[in-house]
């Protein structure tokens, strides 16, 4: 059984094809008690896309996945490439009100989805009546009805197929769409091509190295890039991903001691767990990379880290960027504590102010320029002209560099709050608050948290004689956000500071000046 | 002191000036006793470049480089690259009226030799008066001289550019123009792109792996892309390259043992030498990998590196592919003997015969696609033409796929023989004539015959001091090939002529001159 071309796209987009072809006998993917080798899930992606084939997905359809980690999730990834649709993960911790925001915003048809996920995709058909909802099982008890219809699986090397002019078409094939969280209120829907993933991988590859033992374990959410660029380095490097369904400290460690995990990321808190957990027990030689993100981590954490042999490697990253940015390695950890590192091969850096660049050790924004950097933001043309201009993408992050060209990042765009690994804008919590008939204008900063790094606050103006508790309005925005933007605290307040040309200064929202109604 | 952005290009082309940022300290390159980390290479390369801009050489300028291996010669591909300017490398085996008109066939205009090679330089000028000749040992005692006009090296940080735009240009900007060996008549002048190279080196990382410690060793020619391609990777990847001037067996055995080295590439009679001169002593772990081309390794030769423990990779190679399209690992290295392996990861690889692919197993011609494949043969639209169809290139070296996809060369299609409307592939009567126990090696042709077109002649070189008459060999041929395969003329030669690569020159082999033994 051979596919036509009018069926699969070239073989050049489609990297499991291609691994399957060298590492047929390479494991592939673990999840639970569940491996695959590449020839084996090589031909489950085969099934797959055959039936989402059959179920409308075209090259191009924009298809929506809200699924849990699983080794679905990875069968669908691979399947939508097979089939040159494209990818759009949603975050599972969304409202239905949200997902719809965002499935409408750049015309999604179909939402995919599973079990867990079942009662949410429905409920965004309220809003989106004509959305073709499709259940991930479903597919699957049709795949194995359908099996005896089958003369036998489709062979790896069957797939080679004859249609190279999509070579060069890498550069501009769409692979992914991936929601980032807006500093304007609603979410930026950032375009990624093959080749910004092919080229962040293979940068990061110059980076931490290639070892054909590599094992990497992904346990952060498949639905943001840096989950997601795990399960595309697994194809393109020809090495095991183990998934884990969700953040488990004891499942991780039991993963480095029992999986031979060699490179595993991680937020800084989910670090200090993984610590915790493991108590005195020393970490095994075969973990040799854990990349760190989500900002800087604290001296205090890598000197522990230090202590207890487990080689960090922080990172800065961007959605826009398909993940890495820059490394600090081991080496350089404690030397340059709190630096990003520097600019991964192939990726320019800057530092700018008002256009202008900026000399060493000044802060302004970081500008990033490579082949790593996404097309645009889909149906957003005013963001993109905004963060895109003559090539550089201006991520609205400051920093600086110092006298050996390392990256140290000072803030997060703006006012991002960042909170168990999420990017949180106080933007879009605001506009929900003031939604409120008793709302007259609200102000969200994030304050520190024990375990997830910040959390959000709000500080809120009611309409004259007006009363409202925390309660109530907290119970008004879980109806339309998700759980983890909902504010930890919400001060009433007369008036929001200002300077003088009526910007908010959030600076002077700091508690406990504040006192709560 | 920094570069205008009119003097150099971007930056995203100038691989040193990217690792000189990110590993300073690094070692980078060895030649004798001359070790270089990057910091001080990219420094006199600033300074070479300098000194070449002030001579002329300007962005697209193609620069012809007559020099033997030195440290010398990395530090003008790198100037070269700096200038946007494009590197021809010229064989230095050959007669200054082959170099007269490789320089005329691509409009070289500038010719830097070393003193090694300036009388021959020197009369390429009967030919091309207007030629202007550099000698690089000039140009550095110009920078000698004027070094106290400098106030400092350049730093590499102040090497950062801010012309973003040429990231995406790499497709198209040439790097280098290489000539290849030509077996039809005059050599072709291959193309090779930035994005041609850098993409050779991350196929290669992907398909090798990539450690930070790895050590390159080029004992091989810099002027063919094997050994071009190693200076490349160094500063890709960010690993030390050692150079050596010429092939040394016992220089390598010691670059082996006391440097370190983890990379080797060689063709067979190298190795064979190399084991030759190492005797009993065993390899170092540190030796992770032997690239070996220049066509498929003897039996004999693999066991014996399999019994003493060195890591052959085959590999399949080809000028106008950037140096490696296909490599067989140690793991594969006995179970598929003769074969090259499977294509690097990114590089589409089928067997055609009369523009249809063949099924397995099926001997045809090897075509190829991928973004190592050059632009263009330069000056030579026809044969551009005939090698570039619809974005696969096409290699006319014949070959076929196995039942898993690994890929056996058979020969180069001009070795074709055919006689009497048979197909006769040289390597098969070869592998036969091998097999005698009196033959060390041996090469077959194909010659007129008045009744069959061609029939196969062979050249065969005997263990020192046996003997054998042309009626033994005919009747040791017969119990294993067909009639038409027997070779109706075989001449006893003291050696086989070849090229620097190792490779045989068959058009050298031509009849009477040999004296029949």
């Amino acid at each position: 059984m051979r596919h036509s071309s009018a069926e699969f796209i070239s073989l050049s987009h489609d990297w499991l094809a291609q691994r399957a072809l060298r590492s047929p006998d390479q494991l592939a993917l673990v999840y639970g008690e569940r491996a695959r080798v590449f020839r084996r899930l090589d031909a489950e992606v085969t099934q797959l896309a055959r039936s989402l084939l059959e179920h409308g997905v075209q090259p191009e359809t924009r298809v929506a996945v809200l699924m849990r980690n699983s080794d679905d999730y990875a069968l669908v990834v691979h399947a939508l490439s097979r089939l040159g649709a494209i990818l759009v993960p949603l975050n599972t911790r969304l409202t239905a009100r949200e997902i719809a925001w965002q499935l409408g915003h750049i015309n999604a048809s179909i939402l995919l989805h599973d079990e867990t996920n079942r009662v949410r995709a429905v409920e965004t058909l309220e809003t989106l009546p004509n959305l073709q909802l499709e259940s991930v099982s479903n597919l699957h008890s049709e795949i194995v009805n359908q099996q005896s219809a089958f003369t036998r699986l489709q062979s790896p090397f069957e797939n080679q197929k004859l249609v190279p002019s999509a070579v060069e078409g890498s550069k501009i094939q769409t692979h992914s769409i991936l929601f980032t969280s807006g500093t304007t209120g609603n979410p930026k829907a950032a375009l990624l091509t093959y080749h910004n993933h092919w080229s962040n991988a293979v940068a990061s590859a110059l980076n931490l190295g290639l070892d054909t033992d590599d094992v990497w374990l992904v346990c952060m959410p498949l639905y943001h890039i840096g989950g997601l660029a795990i399960l595309l380095r697994g194809v393109i490097y020809g090495n095991p991903v183990i998934i884990h369904p969700a953040f488990d400290p004891d499942a991780v460690n039991r993963a480095f001691d029992e999986q031979r995990v060699s490179i595993v990321s991680l937020v800084s808190t989910m670090l200090q767990r993984v610590l915790d957990a493991r108590g005195d027990k020393p970490f095994p030689p075969t973990l040799r990379c854990v990349l760190l993100g989500g900002g800087p981590a604290t001296a205090e954490l890598l000197e522990r880290c230090a202590r207890v042999g487990v080689p960090v490697v922080q990172t800065y990253g961007l959605t826009e960027a398909a993940s890495q940015v820059a490394t600090l390695t081991p080496r350089d950890a404690l030397r340059k504590l709190g630096s990003a590192g520097k600019p991964l091969m192939g990726i320019e850096l800057r530092i700018e102010q008002q256009g202008e660049p900026l000399p060493q050790g000044e802060i302004g924004e970081i500008v990033i320029s490579g082949p790593t950097v996404m097309r645009e933001y889909v149906n957003d043309p005013q963001a993109t002209a905004r963060a895109l201009r003559d090539g550089w993408f201006y991520t609205g992050d400051m920093g600086y560099l110092d006298d050996e060209g390392f990256l140290y990042v000072v803030s997060r765009r703006d006012d991002l709050i960042v909170s168990g690994g999420e990017n949180i804008y106080p933007a879009e919590i605001e506009a929900v608050l003031n939604t409120h008939p008793s709302v007259i204008e609200s102000a969200v900063i994030g304050v520190s948290h024990p375990e997830w790094g910040q959390s959000p606050v709000a500080y809120v103006v009611l309409q004259n004689g007006d009363t409202l508790t925390q309660d109530e309005l907290q119970t008004f925005c879980a109806r339309q956000l998700a759980r983890f933007k909902i504010p930890t605290n919400i001060y009433f307040i007369p008036e929001l500071p200002r300077n003088a040309s009526g910007k908010v200064l959030r600076r002077n929202l700091a508690p406990p000046s504040p006192v709560k109604k």
